[in-house]
């Protein structure tokens, strides 16, 4: 493309780096910033800049948090016994919005990956494994999503696990409430079966 | 949704005011930047700060250029006679690529659009009625979309231009080539009869 302007040229290239942005898209971006009034680009700017350099981690589960301790971590109605192993953020969100657990996460900041050069030392491992060695947990929950790179993540944890003689369980797998089995795949619909649960536990929630 | 960060949740509100952005697709762009290195967040936020802050218009077509007098307007190659009116930069990208236009352009910087409080004084109009006004022009092209905004636009400069007897024209609508006539829209192929032209112009390009 022939931006005709080399200060526009810059910024459909920086914002085209983002995730599942192209130039097209970049470029429709940037000329809606020029049509808003400049304060809302310099905030923008503003609040990438701020968020990057000055944020900040939970010490216990990694989790993006402005204080020390984040506030589940910090609360005193946790179950401090149970521990969710989750990707990001994003998943301690979703989680949370369930209203179904009451433990604490661990925030591994992504998962194993040797193709993107993610190795375990790049995740929090081995914070959690100190974690489950200084005693106070009873069971760590896998919760990543079920890729290949989520179940070696998994595996590779529960092997630094076992010496340690913890509980471990897995986020159930099945059909979606809701959903139709005719339109399920085979793997998950396999997988509901294999890990039926009691009747009278299938009518709660 | 709740971010359990106030850095985090005003970089997100600020990312997903861009338009087709969400709250969900801002966060993943922005957990994107936390996971690259700090230069990447400061050169983006760098970026947009300066194309917002210095950016220039060309002074005779307005369109986006860093030079007082755009490539296009200063290129002693290209027809002062034909002016093309389009909406933005991307309209005169788009244009330039077929390789097929050697005249001048005329960026409106919009479509008049009442809902949206653009009136014909946000928009270029008066500077291309002065340009036509001097004399150099024979012809005016209108190359707005054919959404009611973009009739609109057009009828209302062609009325502006009206006592200055300047040739007007609008860009051809039709089947586009290679298409199927079967799958094409009405309104487009009663157009494309309506405006049916010689055999042998057909033959080009």
């Amino acid at each position: 493309m022939d931006f005709s302007s080399k200060l526009l040229e810059n910024a459909v290239d920086q914002v085209s780096q983002l995730p599942g942005i192209g130039k097209r898209t970049a470029l429709r971006l940037v000329l809606h910033l020029l049509r808003q009034p400049k304060e809302q680009s310099a905030d923008l700017a503003q609040a990438i800049l701020n968020l990057r350099m000055e944020v900040r981690y939970c010490k216990s589960c990694h989790n993006i948090s402005d204080t020390e301790l984040c506030e589940i971590c910090a609360s005193p109605k946790r179950n401090k016994e149970t521990v969710c192993v989750v990707e990001d953020i994003r998943d301690v969100m979703a989680i949370e919005n369930t209203g179904q657990y009451t433990g604490l996460y661990h925030v591994l900041g992504g998962k194993i990956s040797p193709m993107d050069g993610v190795g375990p030392q790049e995740l929090t491992i081995g914070s959690l494994v100190d974690k489950v060695k200084a005693g106070e947990v009873q069971e760590v929950i896998f919760a990543l999503s079920s890729t290949m790179e989520g179940d070696t993540t998994n595996f590779y944890i529960y092997k630094q696990l076992e010496p340690y003689q913890v509980k471990t369980s897995a986020i159930a797998r099945g059909i979606s409430v809701g959903d139709e089995l005719e339109y399920a795949d085979e793997v998950t619909l396999g997988r509901s079966i294999m890990n039926r649960v009691p009747f009278e536990s299938s009518l709660k929630g």
